[in-house]
Parts: C-alpha cells; structure tokens; sequence
C-alpha cells in the first residue's frame, strides 16, 4: 500500500525526514530536557536555533549584507497591509499588478494605507497570461511596484523578475520561495508565508534591503516593524517558535537535496509531467498561458462536475488526497511544492491517465 | 532520575497527556492519512476542530452568546496595537491601568492610535501593588478601560475585575487565561496570548462583546479586524493550524482535570505553597503585597549575584529548568501555569529549602 499524499496548496505536506525529527525531537529537543514546542525564546539554545535559521535562508538564497532577513509572525495576508505600512512613508502612492486572486487581496488591502495605481491587470483574460512588461503603466514617483510571483490559485508564475530600472520591487514569493534562486540586484523586498515551502503556517519570511526600512507609517504595529524587528533578530514579542524550527528543518533539507537550484530543476521537471499528462489527456484542462504556467499549482478542469466529484473519491481512494481546487474557482487542483517528489507526480499522472481512460 | 520541569514564562510547558497525543498525531491525524502539521485549514477535518475549539472555550469560560471567540495569528504584543485599532472609532481617548511591564508597553503602543489617559499607575509603588481603584482617574468618555490581569514579569495579579460601572473594561488575560472563572458581566474584551496556559506560541485568544464591533479603525489590517474575523470562523486567512490543534488539547486536558474552577482551587494552593516557602526562608525574597501576588508568576530574589548564579546552575542539575528572571528586571522567577503540577512545586520547594540551608 502506497502512503497517502497531500497536494495540498497550503499548509502543504512536509517531506518525510523532518517529520522524523520533529517526531524524535518532540520530548527533549537538543538535549535541553525539554520539548521544542515549549522550549523559551529567551534561552541561549532558540537564540542558536534563529542564528542557523537566518544563516542557512541567507546561504540558500544568497542574500546580500545590505538585506534584513526577517522572521513575523502569521501569514501572507497580514503582509498585504505590513508592506504598505512599512514602505510607504513619504510617497503618494504604490504600483501594483493584477495577476489574481492573491494580487486582487493584496491591492484592496493596500488601499487602506496608500493610492495604489493598478499598473496593469490580466483580469480580461480571465488571469492566463502575465500582462506583457511593456503595458505597463508605472507611476515613477510611486513608493515600489508590487507584483505576485506566483499566483497559488490561479496557477500563474512570472517567467522572469520584471526589469523595471530603479523602482523597488517588491514580491509576493509565498508560494515559490525556495523553488529557485532569486536576483536580489533587482528586487527591494520578498515575502512569503511558511506553510507552502518554508514550513507550516504561523510565521512569514520578508527580504526587505534595509536602506527601505526608514519609511514606515507611524501607526505600523511594531511586532510587524521590520526596522524594529531587524534591530531585534525578529525577537521583539515571541515568535512562532516551533515554525522556526520547522524552517530551520526545511531549510537543512533543501541544502541536503542540492539547494534551491537543484529545486528549481526539479520543479521544472515535475511540472512539465503534469501538464503534458493535462495536455494529452483530451479530458483535463488547464487555461493558462504556456510560458506563465506555474511550476508549484497546477490547476485543472474536468469536463463536468460529476466527473469531478467521481474524480475527487477515486484519486483520494488511491491516497492521492486534496486534489481540490481553492473554493473560490472550483475544479481541481494539485501543488506540487519542494516537498512532493517526482515519483509522487509520477503516481499522481498514472491516476490521471488511468482514470480518463476509464470515463 | 525525576524528568526535568520547565518553569520558563512562556513559551511554557505542556502537559505530558497533551504531548503524547501530539506525539501519536504527528504522522496521522484523525485517519486523515496526513499530519496534524500539514492538515489544509479549509479541510472539513479542520472546520471541525476549529468548531470543536471554539465549543471547548465558550465552555470552560462561559462565554455569553454575545461575544466572539476569535483565534488571531501571534502573540499578545500584536493585540496591543489591535485593541485601540478594533476598538476605539469614534472615541478621542483609552484608559490604561499601569502595573509593570506589559501594561506599559501596551500603553505605549496604543498612543500609536488613541489619547492614552493614564488612570492609575503604581510605578512609584515599584509596581508592587495594584493601584486602588479609588486613586483611578477616569476619563468617561474614553473608549474603554485596559488593564493587565496579571503582570508575567512583575508578579502581580488583580484580585478581581474592576468596578468601574459601564466603562468597558478590556483584560490582558495572557498569563492567566484559563486559570479562573470569568466574570463576562464586567468585561467587554479579554485577550490572551497561548503560549502560557493554553498551548504554544503562534496564536492568541480574543472574546469581545459582539456589539464593540462596530469601533475598528478604517487602517486595521483585515487579518486582525475582529468583526471580519468573527464572521470569518477566525479563518479569514490560514491560521496557525497547529497551535489551534494544541490549544484544543489543552482545553480537552482542563476539561479532564475538572475545569477552571478547578485550576484556581489547584492555582491558590501552588502558589501558598511556594511563597510561604520564600517568606519563611530568609533567604529568598519576594516584594509584590500579599494580596496582588500573581498566582501563576513568582519573581523572587536571592542575597547576590553570586548565590544567584549558583542558584541556576544547582537547580538545572536537579532538573528545576529555566528559572532566570526576565531579562529586564533580573533575579530568580518561577512560572507556575496549569500544566505545572502541585509535586512539581513540591519538588521546587524542597528545592529551595535545601539549597538555602546549605548556604
């Protein structure tokens, strides 16, 4: 019997050898005698643990000196209002672009801090494209363009980072972070949520170049200050102390596998799997873009809804579990982050073929 | 050999029902084929726990109907921006008790956001006691009344819930949630964050009087907008999935152990124990009044800094962990939440008994 997966978008599956060490660590973690889940974030022993963590993402993404590697607490959607607050101090306004779900929230919270100038948007095609660079209508004086690297429901990546000249840049990566190497030369911040590549929920990740961090609002929380939290190791109020240790875990076992380019071209890999299993199949489709296809979530349609829903108890049946798309679109969907293994695509496309033979 | 006992302040211990069931979830939880780690939080095994959660705590503490239990990302510090953002449109002013630490930093965060009218304060008491009520200058028509049930660094404690006739009386219940029955006549909002007696950190506890609702200032991020979050389930956006898992544990483990009634009879007889211990040793000293002194935080100093340093080292080799003081004011503490058992204060005691006698 095979053990089940999860293609969950997110909190997404674990890979098997730091569920082991969670599990061997749960009692007495690094011989202090007590759990890590109970573990203070004042001792000597979790302040170690925040070195390696910020030690290894800086190793692994190559992040230069002059950025601030922060650990905050909650998700991704509490950075749609932190990044405004933190970024904004002296502009007038903010670029954004629409690419989906995800850019469309973080824009309508953006408006609560600053004007936000929707510099493009791919909503009249139904979000299958990325909006071509030279549509853009950037206002130059604006604080940063924001930009969604990959759209979690959606299934949209950008290809490339936009060349945009001097305007900072700034990234939602929640659901790519750690899929490939990032060129911080041409970005001014990235953020990302744990619960997709990073870990389990509870805690985000934000790359932001400190000569950024004087332009906060006044009213900006100051548990979600970066400058603050940058001063204090991410160790203004206690963090989410078991979701750094969950990172410190993923982070080793990413440097393990081959580091984030070894990701990235598996990445590359499975995703081609299954979306020319999708292509193939006359029975499963999916709408986007060649080029802008995401290699993380892979959406899909069958041809009727009774199908679907055959489709959902059979797959779950094979142990192939949560191959439900984001409720707000419906279908199906599989994410298939670092965590999920070319043999588990592989499973995944057999049912796949298997069960559109069968219809 | 005795298994050591974590008396940090938070992150703090957790029964050791509650994590051998963590333990035994880890891999599976509840035939769900996937890890309580990784579960989706828009799974229906997940609605469920979060309803089962939320069930548990309107239980235990008596919720009235009419007020939301929310479940918020991170910690208490974050609802110390949050409170005068939910809580204060269309009032020029707050009321805020001051009685150590955490009072005043939630005072300094508020005036981010408020008039802060600072209606009593026992700093020139050293913050040894609670500030008579008499004494407390309140401006009628402020938004509401903070005040810091019981102070986790400086070890005091509210006897009882103010009289302050309609005023809304808002409590940081973060150390002491769960540790006594709530009086919900008196208090418009209490908040609390987990990682002392009601499971890790990553979360916290918010129950506000549904019709406060209507107060949130235009800038308060959508994540932490109580009103949002109450017709949200709390699930506006991925929670910290698992520190809500554990959190039911803990009110599964309060049920068991009798309920919160319980707690305090078990609360009260704890804490006579060891401050009868300090005040008879003369050799240990505790300075909070006798009727302030917090039942779940003991500060207590030794005669010098070379007796203290001792002091750690002897009671870590007796498995008596994380007994340092808070980083800010120094000497000894003992954090004595629910999980800790009345033989592990014995142990402690005795503890100290012998380590005083042989100096």
């Amino acid at each position: 019997m095979y053990s089940p997966i999860n293609f969950n978008a997110g909190p997404a599956t674990l890979p098997v050898q730091v569920l082991d060490i969670i599990h061997k660590d749960l009692f007495n973690w690094n011989n202090t005698g007590v759990s890590i889940l109970t573990i203070g974030h004042r001792t000597s022993q979790f302040a170690e643990l925040g070195e390696r963590l910020e030690a290894s993402v800086r190793r692994l993404l190559h992040v230069p000196d002059d950025f601030a590697v922060l650990f905050l607490p909650g998700g991704a959607q509490i950075q749609f209002a932190m990044i405004p607050m933190n970024l904004t101090r002296g502009f007038q306004s903010a670029n954004y672009i629409e690419t989906g779900y995800w850019s469309a929230m973080a824009i309508k919270e953006a408006q609560k801090y600053t004007q936000v100038r929707l510099a493009a948007s791919s909503k009249d095609q139904q979000f299958t494209i990325i909006p071509p660079e030279e549509t853009w209508e950037l206002r130059q004086d604006a604080a940063f363009l924001h930009f969604t690297d990959n759209e979690t429901i959606g299934g949209v990546e950008f290809p490339e980072v936009p060349q945009v000249g001097d305007m900072v840049l700034v990234s939602d990566m929640s659901s790519n972070i750690f899929s490939k190497p990032i060129d911080f030369n041409r970005l001014g911040c990235i953020y990302a949520c744990a619960q997709k590549n990073f870990g389990i929920a509870g805690m985000s990740l934000v790359i932001v170049r400190r000569d950024l961090l004087d332009r906060a609002l006044p009213e900006t929380p100051a548990v979600f200050n970066y400058a603050m939290q940058d001063k204090n190791h991410s160790l203004l109020a206690t963090p989410t102390t078991f979701a750094w240790y969950v990172a410190s875990l993923i982070c080793d076992w990413v440097e393990q596998e081959g580091g984030v380019a070894e990701m990235e071209k598996r990445s590359l890999v499975k995703a081609k799997l299954l979306y020319t299993c999708i292509d193939q199949s006359n029975f499963y489709h999916n709408s986007i873009s060649a080029l802008y296809r995401s290699r993380m979530n892979v959406p899909f349609l069958l041809p009727n809804q009774r199908l679907e829903e055959e489709f959902f108890l059979s797959a779950k049946k094979a142990g192939l579990l949560y191959l439900e798309g984001h409720r707000s679109v419906g279908g199906a969907r599989a994410s298939i982050y670092n965590a999920i293994s070319l043999k588990d695509v592989e499973r995944l496309t057999e049912f796949l073929n298997s069960f559109a033979k069968a219809r």
